[in-house]
């Protein structure tokens, strides 16, 4: 039971990174089995480290590959086409190297960026800032956190991770990272959903769990500067990236049920189901919904790329700027996952809802994962920014 | 692990059916596990023979309780509410009947539509006549049926079946009324859509299976009277019940959830996620979808009881304005399900996806079963018959 | 120059009304010219009160036809299909009769219903709740009017006037009827919006102008019960349905392009545009746009006669169940008929701008029409009542 | 009665062309009036010629300013937002300059791009391939035209136009360059859509005019490369930047009458209609139309200007990757233009249907443009390539 790779899309042919497709070639194998079966990401978590695409966003000084995020999210897209969980556990990895980047210091980022030798870590999230359950308590230099957190992507199995607290006088959000194995964290492997389920999205416990001052990244109340409120931007492009390669793999299994398998309905009066006009401006449809998504994310990534090379320079225009081209972006890509998901089957017929396929999974693992915040809020967003010229103002989710 | 019944509407609430509500507790009480799980029905079969609701159509003279078109999509739709997999085996088997009253002579009626003292038949299709594998041949007064049928809803447990055979020489279509124990009849349990799980539609190998003059419906190449072609339209008008009851299920699953549980987004400043403005005119639009669904499928079924009456007084033209007006209920209760059932979760977020809760379940099963035939041809139709003033062509599919 | 008249609907043609029929083929004839024209409608009124039918709902106890909102609803939609401005004039006639009947005591419906004889009286309308400019002052035993007010539908050309104005001390709105020639009575013919233009909507400056005690309806803050509340959702019902009347003019005018001018474009290989299945699948979808908006109408003015015969005895749910319904309707109605009218064109080629055939009017009447109130509040409503189970409040909007 | 200008928009502001915003300036100040008036541009024909950029797309080899397609795009879709039918005069001028330089020997293109001393030469456009009422007929070494032409985008007060005329034996189309001034050349002022009135679009009747064999551009059969058949895509593109500058001022237009005139709703609870969320969630809808329909018309012109750089080196893929851009980029802009200048009005409210305001030109005028060609066949060329991966075939389309 094997489910063939989509083609890569010819235009970006020429940026193929050989490695990742081998990775590809391989998990497109198994994708329907995981889905079907769910669970720790154990072997393939394995094959990620392996490949080195864990390094790809770690700065070249720090031994990594270095790549910018045009590049990075060009893997993600790609990766995502195939299998969009395993493609989640890998960005937020990369995540959390960007939250060390942006919030550590230079000694921090000596220290959490450069991995010790012959073992890479694997960085997994516990920051959840609208998760107040887990609290962060003063404790002499450090703090100690207590509670609970849920929707922790990629913490089964994690190494590291980039953790949040609550602390409630006066009121603020504590930063931070520590090793997995620290004591007092517990990591729950008790993630059900529908779909994206390989993400390792376990909850964490915590029971006095000490947190260290060179620990901490942000301390509760810091003010963070513009450039640094780039992170939430990064996160959302991930999202939007994630969902364009799910719009684009269940377009692409469409597309080939279609030339395949599909026959054409029996009073259309052509030879194959792709002659049909009706199935053609169908197809068409869809194809342009994904394409609307496409050129609207890659101008939020070059208006990333240009924010972020200019530091702490950024100020709230050049940032909203960004917000808003991340704003649209995510709109679009967000509907044409779930629209393409969904609507692919009105070409394809009943054939192609057997099991053994799982096309459904796209539609599943998008309805999961395009749930991570609501985009009413984002065309609100949108919207006040047109009428009132009013940047999106600055929080976790854009 | 239960799903608490969706109420039923007040509108509705008159002519609930206590026996039918009964039956649905109980089956909500299990249907997450039950969409889980898949399989064959063998218990909720047994129930619904145990509730008399297998008689609900059967006319009166043979013991049934004789229910209107009207009374019966009723009862279809609210079952398919709370399990749609399980409304479509009860729908088929009233098909069947229905088979039985237009195609069967009067001594067929009297031998079909009358059961034996204390067995109720549960009916199953194996009518397709798309799938041409299965050929009739003439044997004697008879025929000989083989070959193999997919998709042969309810044929897993059933009693009797209506079977199609293809006969190739002059062409045409065999219909038949048969035991499903006739010899050579192998019912396979081999159905394995994502959704939809439970309607027992397996497949059919036929080998060597004889077909008695008086088991004959409807010969090879015999004239439909127009009457007659209304077969292919009570079909269309369960589809649409059975997408109206799965819209329903998703729209009040989705309310429910938003009262109970979802929390408001943090920037909305509202105290309850329902008290949020843009989640009310969103769900507001997701309940028009289907309000627009309904009064249009209630006007068709007008209109098929009307044409019904007339019985073979009935014109091409009292057909084709049933055949328009089924075309659009189906277009229009079609949407409804698979975008309510999809964008539901737009409200939800993310706590919503959990397995336990089963909510992707409408989605699935909406998506599976509206793959029975494609809209765009009933669109087509529809255009064609508003241009061209041509009614819809009398196919199976409507 | 002349517009054809678009046959009226088969399932209507039995109630079909020759008085009615005979007007419209009359201003067919004229109704680009007129649409280009503007202005006052003195000519169309004039046949409007000769053909009898400002009689139309005028209960058979005054001398009028007594016909049922149903049979009005069914007139007024007929008319909009030709001339949707005449159309409203016509209507809004009818609401000013209704407002009579629901608010007058026994002594004014015999004075304001039964016409002097031989002069029938065409009823404007000067009530515009948010309008507060229009100032209610108490003077001795009745009030004063002082100021001005807009969009005052009818009012120009009028014979009677229902009135509002506001008071501030105690606030609330005064509601009366008045002669259109009571002194202080200034009716301006300044409507100039880009659609129904016919309206003879003008201004109306109030100067110093008496209201008897006796010309009262409502005085300020009167209490309305939920029966009289029914005239805002007869009113939304109006609008309903000329909305509806546009879009199928809209719809018709399209058709008829299509099959008698329209060539096919020269990629699509058949004979007639209506023969590509592209057009056919594409008119499928704007007529079932009308469809939907049809049926629900359809169940709103039902749900209306069953209010409306409950008299006082008519409750708060009874009430909000037809808000509810309407609010269904007009949603879906205004959709109708400003997407069909701007859709139709994407059929027809560029052939079908031409200012001859005067197209564009049902777009332009369509738009300026559906701005009477915002159907994103209808929506809202519409949301808040499934999720919370609150009746829409009652306002003169809805 | 004037027309504030839209401002431009902040990331265009660089590339701000001074001279045109004096244009667009005295434009915008008439606009609403020219609209209403229609007829003759005669006025700013002159004022467009004075201003120079009728040189823009010129080569400087032949005195011209030599503006890149991304260059000239930029000022179309600028001067559209401002007045779309002059728009469409400046752009079908430097579409046939476009024309010489593709089809035109070199001495041809020296005789034609550079225009006589001191007097800039006004094309326009005659070269309609669907409409072969004008025959070409062979006489001695050149042709001789008969027969008529409609839809002359810019003919009217043109100083020279690119013609054609369909020869029967063999069959083929002539292409050839004329002064407006040859003998028989009749323009007709009869263009009377309701849209685009100021596109001087007139019929010509030929009567035997002469064509000399130097003044043809392509003889009947001739073939053409890939890369001459980019003028189709350069023509699409003009229609695509038409459309964004529509969508643009309507939406400009819109938030503009929102902020500065519209009034909340009674019962919204805010104190400015852009406060209301549901007003800026449907406004952020509408800004994102906009936004996906500029960023795909960004890489269709990217596209096109590296085909236009590989001359004749472009082969049928290439040629191909720009038709798909080009066919995407059109549907998005075609339907922004329209939706966007149909819907603003939801959230405007009565008010903004006066006839002073003119806010109903962006409706016609989208309408009546959009219509040149229908999008419906780009989608299904669209689908075609994806599914089939066969590329758009050339056509004078696209």
């Amino acid at each position: 039971m094997s489910t063939p790779l989509p083609p890569p899309r010819p235009s970006e042919a020429d940026g193929l990174n050989p490695v990742l497709e081998d990775l590809l070639s391989r998990w497109a194998a198994t994708a329907v089995a995981r889905d079907q079966q769910g669970g720790h990401a154990a072997e393939e978590r394995a094959a990620l480290r392996a490949s080195g695409l864990l390094d790809l966003t770690r700065p070249s000084a720090f031994g990594g590959q270095g790549v910018s995020w045009t590049g990075f999210y060009r893997v993600l897209a790609r990766m995502a086409e195939v299998d969009s969980a395993l493609a989640h556990l890998f960005a937020f990895h990369h995540l959390q190297l960007a939250t060390v980047r942006i919030y550590g210091t230079p000694a921090q980022q000596a220290a959490l960026l450069r991995d010790p030798p012959g073992r890479t870590r694997f960085w997994g999230n516990a920051l959840n800032p609208l998760d107040r359950r887990t609290v962060a308590r003063r404790e002499g230099s450090g703090w100690v956190l207590d509670g609970s957190k849920r929707y922790c992507s990629g913490s089964v199995g994690a190494d590291w991770l980039i953790v949040s607290g609550w602390q409630t006088e006066p009121e603020g959000l504590l930063i931070a990272a520590l090793p997995a194995t620290r004591a007092g964290v517990h990591v729950q492997e008790d993630w059900d959903a529908f779909g994206q389920k390989q993400t390792d999205s376990g909850s964490i416990r915590f029971e006095g769990v000490w947190v260290a001052p060179d620990e901490v990244l942000v301390a509760p109340g810091a003010p963070l500067s513009d450039w640094q409120t780039l992170r939430a931007l990064i996160s959302q492009l991930i999202l939007t990236h994630l969902y364009l390669g799910l719009a684009r793999g269940a377009l692409a299994e469409g597309r080939r049920y279609l030339r395949e398998q599909a026959r054409p309905w029996f009073s259309a009066g052509v030879a194959q189901a792709i002659d049909d006009p009706i199935v053609q401006h169908r197809h068409g449809e869809l194809h342009l919904k994904l394409r609307a998504a496409e050129a609207v994310a890659a101008e939020a990534v070059t208006a990333l790329e240009a924010a972020w090379a200019q530091g702490e320079a950024l100020d709230a225009a050049g940032r909203g700027a960004v917000a808003v081209a991340t704003a649209e972006a995510k709109v679009l890509a967000h509907r044409a996952s779930v629209e393409i998901a969904s609507q692919i089957f009105e070409l394809t017929g009943a054939g192609a809802t057997s099991r053994r396929l799982g096309l459904d999974r796209y539609w599943r693992n998008a309805r999961v994962h395009t749930l991570h915040d609501p985009i009413d809020q984002k065309l609100r967003d949108l919207g006040r920014h047109s009428l009132a010229s009013r940047w999106p103002e600055p929080t976790p989710y854009g």
